[in-house]
């Protein structure tokens, strides 16, 4: 046999392998994934000591991730294979709101607050007052959704980093009668995912930031329109050009968060003793089936 | 944008992200490497319970990997990756003989033993004649290579999965001035990769044996011409209609393993007690550099 023949016969007979395999989706996956798998091998030419070099790296990534660290999930952000997951598993619909990736840091226990609440529960940062709608495709507002929100203060640390229990930087509540919502949070800061591991260090190896862009997290819930999880992300952040390490941003999910003097009222008629900002995110979700 | 050009965009964004990577063979893999993980994720539609259940897949295999056990090789072998790394690294030269998988269960300590020897070391299982010759790729005899060569017992176990220290079947020699080489070994018998982990449920799960066709390793080295890593295996074995579990077998590889009654006199001319078996395996190495 040529070179050629011989490769061919290794994929052929691993594809053969999972002729058995009873679930047909499995069968498919597993199937797919070693066509890939092997066309990438052949593609790069890949040497005996780089595969020692690929096992050794996946090896450092099961024995760094525990309960609290997660090092494959941060291999797949880095990689672009958690946002293409959640492209796939959201398909563009109509002039729906985009999504992007869910990240760690969610919590069943956020607190409901009323619309004008507060999420930050005494976490540092600046104050920053968003609003907005929610609405279906067609234009109608959606009274009662769902809105959970979730950030890291200025530091870059979820509540869930810190050392003690407290709840801070999240809570959720329910748009009004005309959809509409609104609740002050702490203007979103760039922060750096854990990069003391192999997954920073294939970052730090490839010239690569650890920094996510600034960002706010939703997640948006309503009978009969598809659960939307995304962010919102802020205009003239230097990360923005630099790039977001997990590939989270979309251009339309970019919003203006206007710098506000102290002494300018607040949307909720207070005065501030410091700097604020606001916001506005109008939220449109596809149908539950689109 | 449509859905097609928002999932492109997700992975023109990863691929550029590598573009500052000084070593331009890691910039290489992991553009490769990117574009098929996510032609993969986008062929299948992967879903996002399917991610959560591949995170806890490779989570598994960092938990039982140490180190005497490492999933991520059986894996890797059981997707055949590792052998098109193998075929990749060893391409074909004339009547070159074919490489196959290395294993992991070759040790540095095994006795040299001199033509006619015993690599047994007092393991079970039945005595087996193995002679050849090795030569170049123009038939002229090569003297003097090392010949490594490595086995399981008849259970299935190699020395190094024993409790105890001892090194059994396992040894080198080096071929005559006529590049001749002969010695006793154990006729192979077949054996399952450890399959109590995640790979073994992928294998369960798919229909899969774990179980390796009988085979005797060898490594030949020689000054000048490539180092071959081989084996041979059984014409007859059951296990080669079922299947190699790592994909190892080449045609070109499977020898006659004649059965001998105890009456019969060996090549070297005694009677052994039980009935004994004999194989050649000429082998022709490629020029180094080819
Ligand atoms: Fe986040
Ligand atoms: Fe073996």
């Amino acid at each position: 046999m040529d070179q050629q023949a011989i490769e061919q016969d290794v994929t052929e007979r691993v594809l053969a392998s999972f002729e058995n395999t009873k679930d047909p989706r499995l069968k498919e996956i597993m199937r797919s994934l070693t066509t890939h798998l092997h066309a990438f091998i052949r593609d790069v030419r890949l040497t005996e000591a780089e595969w020692d070099r690929a096992i050794a790296f996946l090896t450092g990534c099961g024995h760094i991730t525990d309960d609290k660290r997660q090092e494959f999930v941060l291999l797949s952000d880095v990689l672009g294979a958690s946002m293409l997951t959640i492209a796939v598993n959201n398909e563009a619909y109509g002039d729906a709101t985009e999504a992007t990736v869910f990240g760690p840091f969610f919590v069943e226990e956020a607190p409901e607050i009323q619309y004008g609440g507060d999420i930050s529960g005494g976490m540092s940062g600046q104050p920053c007052w968003v609003e907005g709608t929610v609405t279906d495709t067609e234009g109608n507002p959606v009274a009662n959704a769902r809105v959970d929100v979730w950030e890291a203060d200025d530091d870059g640390f979820y509540d869930v980093q810190y050392e003690g229990q407290e709840i801070a930087g999240r809570a959720w509540l329910r748009t009004d009668a005309d959809g509409r919502y609104g609740f002050w949070a702490l203007t979103p800061t760039p922060y750096p995912i854990p990069h003391d591991g192999p997954v920073g260090n294939m970052l730090q190896a490839t010239g690569r930031s650890p920094v996510r862009c600034a960002h706010l997290h939703f997640m948006v819930d309503a009978p009969g329109l598809r659960r939307l999880v995304t962010h919102i992300f802020v205009e003239g952040d230097p990360q923005l050009e630099i790039g977001d390490s997990v590939f989270g941003v979309k251009d339309s999910l970019i919003k203006k968060f206007e710098q506000q003097n102290a002494s300018t009222p607040t949307p909720d008629g207070r005065v501030l003793d410091r700097d604020w900002s606001r916001t506005t995110f109008d939220i449109v979700l596809a149908p539950e089936n689109a």
